[in-house]
């Protein structure tokens, strides 16, 4: 009974299984559920375990049938998106949707074990019943900095759960929700002390509403450049907040345009002598929360409307010598006496600063997650599409697109990868986790210092990785579909404009990748005595890369026999030996930049091509294939041969993209080697071809959730075509501007 | 004086230029213009001669000057939205843009000089004044069909002229000006006779509004597989149209949705003796042109909103039993005797079918030029605000960002490859236009038919590199600009919008390609006796394809020191190596498949993933390539230099992927190839550097066409980015819902 098309296994865990996940309806799409190697509800556990399933169920369903979370017919312009996205969100604030038994026994479930608490067991429930109403408000009670860390691992822990709900969704919606309120909290938590808290709680209580504001009009990246000031005055005990010019305005902040009476802002102190001891964090009142008018030195304009997330109301701001107490300074790392006297337990302001952004930079765990909710979405679109979409044929029948070789090769590339970057976003939030736990603990303050050095790299080069992938399988998904795919109702423009913000937030990707090459390039200098030392074990082979990088494929290491298994060796090799090989090179221009004269900022952006910028990328699918592969073995034996399929066509797609470096470097030298890794990817994705629509049922949410015309569980994709276009507003009628759109007809009839 | 920064040449041609062509304004660019190798003015000319720029200098004071071009403040639902493009319209109609003996001078000087009739030298106004109004009635007044090809050539080669133009400003409005209307004056030509120019008369009086109705539901790129009926029935000497079901029904037609009074509807013929006659194509009303009430019978339903492209009302139409007269069918190919026998010159269906489609595959020669618009307009924003925009430095001043080797590489490939296609686009349609001509005066029937194949091939693959190359120019140049480039006023989503469905309407890019590659092998096996007669010249090497495949290179073609000339031959000999390997390759795999016993139909799917596919695009670079290369000669001395620049950087660019079927096919043995590839491309982006602002200056539209607060040629990005974003509705008001909206606020103020 392993076999996909029976949807109804008969065993005790298939039983349960089957209670958890409803088949799938009859129509177009059976034919090739039937040809499934796999067990598709098996698969899903696999994925998400039973508890989680039965989790996001009940969110799903909360969703579905409130007529809040219908989607709006026809136009929506952006006073009124920003609105439904306002009752959504309020709609889930008042919810009970947890009785608080079962959210207490969740949390303690999930503290004692990392693998549950790694996993998707984290949601909007959660966040709603338990972390504002609960943990906050009890941890918090005791102050101390510790404690907060348990916070803030749930917050963040908590996004990957929404973006495999709530973003499924609407992700203007979930942005709005969560992340912008995330950062108040956060902020407040990372740079606060108890004196603060009330702010969280009265958020909480829902009394005032939080934005959080560190980006300015010109300095984004370089946060250290930002020129917000704040003036101390010993003679009032205030702050005096100043923008001395539009460049200056805080922008970008969500919540702000429109609905947030708080802000947490970034600007640089200075204390009565003149002295600027950098930036520092503050809560501002920014608006009445009851009348919601700015108050007066205050300047908020709406950014208005955006590519995508436009329910978000994003805004900038401007301040015109305005006065905030002494107290509102959030001062765990340096404070300001009635005085004006400056102290801070930090000697070193390079230190400070660090420690004042080093815990707003988690963001990109969660982000991760987020690319692979659009990847999830666009391809069960896709793959739907095309397993009913018809045309041409050897013969008067026509055939389903997905039996085209070509369309093959263009989507399932792109479920392989959506797979192992799904096994990734859980992997990493496992370990992400675990390392806020043993910082609660830590007895081992160097461990815990490497453990935040790798999180930090995997999760700068992880976040680019998710969000191109998902750019590209957006894109080919779009395009697969042909001129339906165009419609509004094929979802794909949505998919396309709220993942294209995943690639700038938290940090560009191209800046971003830069932080785990400068890292990779450290451990590579010393890689004899750290290599092994990284707790996640990304670069565990670094400390052999002499011995890897003697290794050279002078014939083809893969034939047309190989197994899956072997080509996944075969990749993760390729992957390790090009990390080593470009640390070296980069090692070695840096010694000839430097020794030319060139100072070290010069010289790192000089690496930057073709070296440093390709280092991190290949750093970061060698740990995503690597991890991918390893997980295959924790899935029961009758999963395993499709994973591998998966694996195999991951590694393959990845390492077709570094070929030529491989070549230069000369461990590929034989041009057989390229025909070999064509070959195999061509012959996975025809092996493939069973099980895709398989594939993508196991991790496509429901049909509410997916919101497109073609991609539906039945298949019924010209129905729902139809009903689509028919009932939108206006559809059969005639313009309202008729009259001056008619023609001077002749007498006539043409 | 010939450098850049001088942006007034003081000779006599410069003067004329100076007239022409307005100095740019003084501020941050400045000192990037001060920089440049070459003088912009004489480059803009050198991309467009003086009379094309002063033609288009004129359409755009008009529509910048004219309220309704204005662009929409905030929102704009779909009905405002095809409400302004409609009143766009009814202004250009109406605008008398020029007097009637400059056109006619100038369709002479067009007639007589192909070397202007190949530019940019066509336009919005000789449509409006010359084209419907004069040209039409005059020759098809004669009536006779080599006359109509002369109309045709007109009609096509108009369509880059405002690719440049209108296409600039806003594609929906393009779009329908356009392609709606040529379409259905395009269809009327090919397949009707004298009876039906009454409708061309009537269309051009604005009497009438016409549709191109070919796609249904459930078939496109299959067109044979159409299953609109029109059974002919003698009794009434009436056709009777019928759409079986949804899937049949009539998609995608723009100006259907809500504007069109007839379509040229495409159904298979039924004889009263029941035999299905095959596809032809009628004249239908469809609505009452002076009501817009559509006649009963007929169902239009609008299509609603598209990913982009929103001011076109693209409509589905389905019929009941619905009867037009005998005289509606376009009888070329094929006519009913009243009475209801089927007469026609075509015996074979096969040719009949071709020649009622062939003539209106020629829209894709136009849309090639479509991506390049996109790509002036996306570079012109990028590039000025690279060169704005600062972000970190070595010292206390920081960089703009263009410094940066990253963000060079980044940008200027596309810049390269703008130029490239900007070439392409204006050569091959200015062998287009003499194709046209040719069939005019056809001396020799064989050398038409190889120009036709030529032709087809050529745009086949055309299209498809076009319209990915400006997809990918368009989202690196948003990312580029990092999170301001997310606001919808820095104006990427428009572009990426709109330019996404040039990918799949006039053929989908990857169908298209088939359509190259099968040409190619075709002449990969007569290339003894075909390669040198296709006129165009584009595979005049592949006769000498087993001496080009003899060649290896055993060490690198290229060292640090080759000069790009030097490099574009490289390039080009590895290109057309690489166009030969494939043809081989893909003959003897067909040869395989074939001997297996697989039938044609699936032996050419098997061969597309890796072989015919990437045929097809590796022969249109080697084409894109060569016309670069051979126009910079003709350029004036001054101007070759960064010309070669950009041939190189685009040729070594698309090398750069195609290097692992180059080491596969054993072209490339030796590693250090691949270093110098990349070498050559870095220092080429550094060596742009001074030229990169300049460059875009020259091919940049006025910023009210760019239409970016980002991309302005004043360089003050900030200053319009505040005016944008202060000044869009309601950016400083209170949301109208927020008595909704404000908080439970604490009795004491937080």
């Amino acid at each position: 009974m392993e076999r996909g098309g029976t949807y109804s296994a008969g065993d005790e865990e298939g039983t349960d299984l089957n209670k958890l996940i409803p088949d799938l309806p009859d129509g177009p799409l059976t034919q090739y559920r039937a040809r499934a190697s796999f067990n598709w509800k098996k698969m899903k556990a696999y994925l998400d375990p039973p508890e989680i399933i039965a989790f996001m169920n009940r969110l799903y369903n909360f969703m579905e049938t409130d007529p809040v979370f219908q989607y709006l017919d026809g136009d929506a312009n952006l006073e009124e998106q920003r609105y439904v996205t306002l009752l959504r969100n309020k709609k889930l604030n008042n919810a009970k949707l947890f009785a608080d038994e079962e959210l207490l026994m969740d949390f303690r479930k999930a503290i004692a074990t990392p693998s549950v608490f790694g996993g998707h067991n984290w949601s909007l429930a959660a966040r709603m019943g338990l972390l504002r109403g609960f943990i906050i408000s009890a941890i918090l009670g005791l102050g101390t900095e510790r404690h907060n860390t348990v916070v803030d691992a749930f917050i963040n822990h908590e996004g990957v759960a929404y973006g495999a709900t709530l973003g499924g969704y609407d992700w203007s919606f979930a942005t709005k929700k969560f992340l912008s309120q995330d950062f108040f909290i956060l902020g407040i938590l990372g740079q606060g002390s108890a004196n603060h808290v009330r702010y969280i709680e009265a958020m909480q209580r829902q009394e005032i509403g939080g934005c959080f504001c560190l980006t300015e009009i010109s300095h984004g990246t370089n946060s250290r450049g930002l020129r917000t000031q704040a003036r101390y005055d010993p003679k009032t005990e205030s702050f005096i907040l100043h923008t001395p010019d539009f460049e200056a305005a805080k922008c970008w902040s969500g919540n702000l345009g429109k609905t947030a009476s708080h802000g947490l802002v970034f600007a640089q102190l200075y204390t009565p002598d003149g002295i600027c001891q950098g930036l520092h964090c503050f809560l501002v009142p920014i608006r009445n929360p009851k009348t919601l008018v700015t108050y007066p030195g205050v300047t908020i304009v709406d950014m208005g409307h955006k590519i995508g997330l436009n329910g978000i109301d994003n805004g900038l701001m401007m301040f015109d010598h305005y006065a905030i107490p002494r107290e509102n300074l959030l001062n765990r790392t340096g404070d300001v006496t009635p005085e004006g006297v400056y102290e801070t337990p930090y000697k070193d302001p390079n230190k400070r600063f660090g420690a004042s952004l080093g815990n707003l930079s988690t963001g990109r765990v969660s982000i991760i997650g987020f690319g692979v909710v659009h990847m999830k979405k666009s391809l069960a679109i896709a793959v739907r599409y095309s397993a009913v979409r018809k045309q041409f044929g050897p013969a008067e029948e026509e055939l389903p697109v997905i039996e085209y070789p070509l369309q093959q090769w263009r989507l399932f590339p792109h479920i392989a990868a959506t797979y192992a970057l799904d096994n990734f976003t859980k992997a990493f939030n496992k370990l992400f986790v675990n390392f806020r736990l043993e910082m609660f603990d830590a007895s081992d303050k160097g461990r815990i210092a490497l453990y935040g050095q790798e999180i930090h790299a995997l999760s700068s080069a992880g976040k680019p990785v998710s969000g191109w992938s998902a750019q590209a399988t957006i894109q080919e998904c779009r395009e697969a579909c042909g001129g339906h795919g165009y419609l509004r109702c094929a979802g794909f423009g949505y998919l396309r404009d709220d993942n294209d913000a995943n690639c700038t937030y938290e940090g560009d990707n191209n800046v971003l990748l830069q932080q785990t090459s400068n890292w990779l390039i450290g451990v590579w200098k010393k890689r004899s005595e750290v290599s092994a030392v990284y707790p996640m074990g990304t670069v565990d082979y670094v400390d052999q890369g002499d011995h890897i990088l003697g290794c050279t494929w002078k014939t083809s290491p893969i034939d047309e026999d190989s197994t899956n298994q072997e080509l996944v060796r075969v990749c993760k090799d390729s992957l390790r030996w090009l990390v080593c090989w470009l640390c070296q090179r980069g090692s070695s221009e840096i010694k000839r930049h430097t020794a030319a004269g060139l100072d070290a900022f010069t010289v790192r952006n000089n690496i930057q091509v073709y070296l440093a910028h390709t280092l991190s990328l290949v750093y970061v699918k060698q740990v995503i294939l690597s991890w991918f592969d390893e997980s295959i073995h924790e899935a029961e034996a009758s999963l395993q041969p499709v994973l591998y399929r998966l694996c195999a066509l991951y590694g393959l797609t990845q390492l077709e993209k570094l070929l030529p470096q491989l070549v230069e470097g000369g461990l590929v030298q034989d041009g057989n080697t390229i025909f070999m890794v064509h070959f195999h990817i061509k012959r996975l994705c025809g092996d493939l071809l069973p099980d895709a629509v398989a594939l993508v049922d196991v991790f496509a949410p429901p049909d509410f959730f997916i919101h497109s015309a073609l991609g539906n569980a039945d298949g019924m994709v010209y129905q729902h075509l139809k009903r689509e276009i028919f009932t939108a507003p206006g559809a059969l009628t005639r313009s309202k501007h008729w009259q001056e759109m008619s023609y001077r007809s002749p007498a006539s009839k043409l």
